[in-house]
C-alpha cells in the first residue's frame, strides 16, 4: 500500500486542474474524500473541484469556504467509486478519463492507470488520511472534518467490524486537529425529521419474517411515501431497521421505484452471510455487511424472491 | 489525576477480599468497570466479586469465566457510583463503608477516604484503563472487553461530545488487546426486540412539542406498557427518541411508574441547556447532556410542569 500511496502522492504533486469524481447517491465517505482532497490540493496551490451528482443538505458543511474555480480539466481523480457506472449522470463525460483512483471497496472495477485500493481500510477517507500523512500535509480543521465525516459514516460511528484500531487512531488524530465531532455525529446518526419518524411508524407495519425469524423484510411502497410525503431521498436510514431486530441475520429493505420494481438494500451478519454475494445474484454489489441491487416485479413477487433467496443462504 | 491513580494502585495492591459496588439500574460503564476490576484483582491473586442490583441479559457476557468466590469482605470499592443512594438495595449494607471510589461524574457525593474522580474522562472505564496502565497490568482480552463496553456505551459508541482523542486511543488499545468490538456494539446499539419496535410505534403517537419545536416530549404510560407487554426494564432506548428529532434541543421521556408519578429522562444539547440543572430542580441529577429525575403527578400535570420548565430554559 505504501508504494501505491507514494506513487499517488507524486502524481498529485506533479499535476494540476483536478476534477474529483464522487459516486452517485453520494454518502459521507465519497463526499468527505472529495472535499478533503479538494482542500488539500488547493492548499498545495492547485486548481481543484468536486464533481457530484447531488449534494444532500446534511453534507453542505463539507464545502464551506470552498470557492468556485474556473479552469479546464487536466486531471481526473475518483474517490470511493467502485465502478465507473456509479458515476451516474457524470459517467458519459468521464468514462475512460480517470487518471487516479482511490477506493476501499473489495472489488474495484474502475479503469485507471494509477490505483490506490485498500479493502482493509474502513473508508476511503482513512486511505486519504494515510496519503496526506505520507505527503507531510498539515491538515486544516476543515479538511480534517471532511475526513472524519467519511470515517465516521462508513463505520457507523466506529460501530461496525470494519473499524480497526488504526481507524480509531486516525479518528483520534483528526480530533486533535480540532474537529468538533459531536455535532457532525449528531447530524449523521442522531437526527430524524418528523417525516422520517412517521415513515418508520408506517414501515413497522410492513415487517415480515422468514427463515425462522432470521431474515426480516420491510417494504417502503409508493403508497407509504405518498401518505407520509417523502421522496426517494428521505429513505436512507430505513435500511438499518430490519437487521436491528433481535435474532435477525439478514435485514432487507425494499423501496418501490417510481417506475415499478424495487431497489433492495441488504444488511447482513457478515460472519454468516455475504450481503454482496446475495445482491450479486441480481446484478448488484457492495460489501459483505451491506449491499444493494434492483429487482423487477410486484411487491408480492419480489418479496417471495427475497424470502426464497434468504432461506437458501441461511 | 496521576497522584490519585498511583494512590489507588497502591491501595489495591496492598488490600484483599474486595466487594466492588455498581450503581442501581446498572449500565455498561458501571458493570464494565466492575467486572474489569474484578478480573484484574483476581489476576493479582486477590479475592474479588461484583455487587449489582441486577444484571441485564445483554451484559451477562461481561461475567463469563468469573467463578463465584466465598470470602469475608475486607475492602469495598465503588465504580461509576456518583452517590451512595444510587446503590439501591445494597445501600444499607455498604453505607459509610466504601474505602475507594472511582468515578467520572461531575458531582460525586460518595463518602470515601480515597477517591479517584475524573469528570473529563468519557467513562469510568477510561479511568480504569489509565489505572491499569499505571499499574503495569497486562490486560486479558476479557477484561479489555469489559472496559471497551463501558467506554463505548457511555459515549454512544464515540458519538457524544465526551469522546476525546484519548478516548479513541484507549479504544484502539483495547482492540489491539483482542476485543471483538462489532458484536458488542451490535448488542448495545443495533439490537431491538420486536416488543421494543412495537413500543416505539406506540410511543411515536404520544409525541408533543413545546418551545417552538425545540423541546419534544414522549410519554410511556402503564397503558402502553401493558398493551405491548413490557416491564420497566424494556424502556431504556426510548430516551434517545425525542432528542433525535430535527430542531429539538431538549428531548424528554416520561415513564409512568407503577405506583404513580413519572420517571423523567432528559437529553439535551448541552451547549444550550444543562440537562443535569433541569433535573436538579426536581431533585435529580446526571450529566449536562443526559440526566434524570422523578416528578409526581398525573400525565397532564407532569407534562405541563416539564413544558413550562423547558420553555423557561430555552
Amino acid at each position: 500500500m505504501n508504494d501505491a500511496l507514494r506513487a499517488a502522492a507524486e502524481f498529485l504533486l506533479s499535476h494540476d486542474n483536478y476534477d474529483i469524481l464522487t459516486h452517485e447517491f453520494p454518502d459521507g465517505d465519497t463526499l468527505g474524500s472529495g472535499y478533503a482532497l479538494c482542500r488539500v490540493l488547493r492548499q498545495l496551490g492547485k486548481n481543484a473541484r468536486v464533481i457530484t451528482t447531488s449534494l444532500p443538505k446534511d453534507f453542505v458543511f463539507l464545502t464551506e469556504g470552498i470557492e468556485e474555480q474556473s479552469f479546464d480539466t487536466q486531471t481526473v481523480v475518483s474517490v470511493d467509486v467502485a465502478d465507473e457506472k456509479l458515476l451516474g449522470c457524470n459517467k458519459d463525460k468521464y468514462l475512460g478519463k480517470i487518471d487516479l483512483c482511490f477506493d476501499h471497496h473489495e472489488i474495484n472495477k474502475v479503469n485507471a492507470p494509477l490505483k490506490c485500493i485498500d479493502p482493509h481500510a474502513s473508508s476511503n477517507c482513512e486511505i486519504l488520511f494515510e496519503l496526506f500523512t505520507v505527503m507531510g500535509i498539515k491538515l486544516g480543521k476543515e479538511a480534517a472534518a471532511c475526513l472524519y465525516t467519511g470515517v465516521s459514516t462508513d463505520t457507523g460511528c466506529f460501530k461496525y467490524s470494519n473499524t480497526t484500531s488504526k481507524t480509531l487512531r486516525v479518528a483520534a488524530e483528526l480530533l486533535d486537529l480540532g474537529v468538533d465531532a459531536a455535532p457532525i455525529n449528531k447530524v449523521m446518526f442522531d437526527t430524524k425529521s418528523k417525516k422520517q419518524l412517521m415513515l418508520e411508524r408506517e414501515v413497522y407495519d410492513t415487517l415480515t419474517f422468514c427463515a425462522d425469524g432470521r431474515c426480516a423484510i420491510i417494504a417502503v411502497t409508493r403508497d407509504i411515501m405518498n401518505r407520509v410525503g417523502v421522496g426517494d431521498d428521505g429513505l436512507e436510514g430505513l435500511a438499518q431497521i430490519p437487521r436491528m431486530i433481535e435474532g435477525v441475520e439478514i435485514g432487507i429493505t425494499m423501496r418501490e421505484k417510481k417506475d415499478g420494481g424495487f431497489k433492495i438494500s441488504v444488511r447482513a451478519n457478515e460472519r454468516l452471510v455475504n450481503a454482496a454475494q446475495l445482491c450479486a445474484r441480481f446484478g448488484g454489489g457492495g460489501h459483505a455487511a451491506a449491499a444493494g441491487c434492483r429487482i423487477e416485479g410486484t411487491l408480492g413477487e419480489v418479496t417471495e424472491i427475497l424470502k426464497k433467496t434468504a432461506e437458501e443462504l441461511l
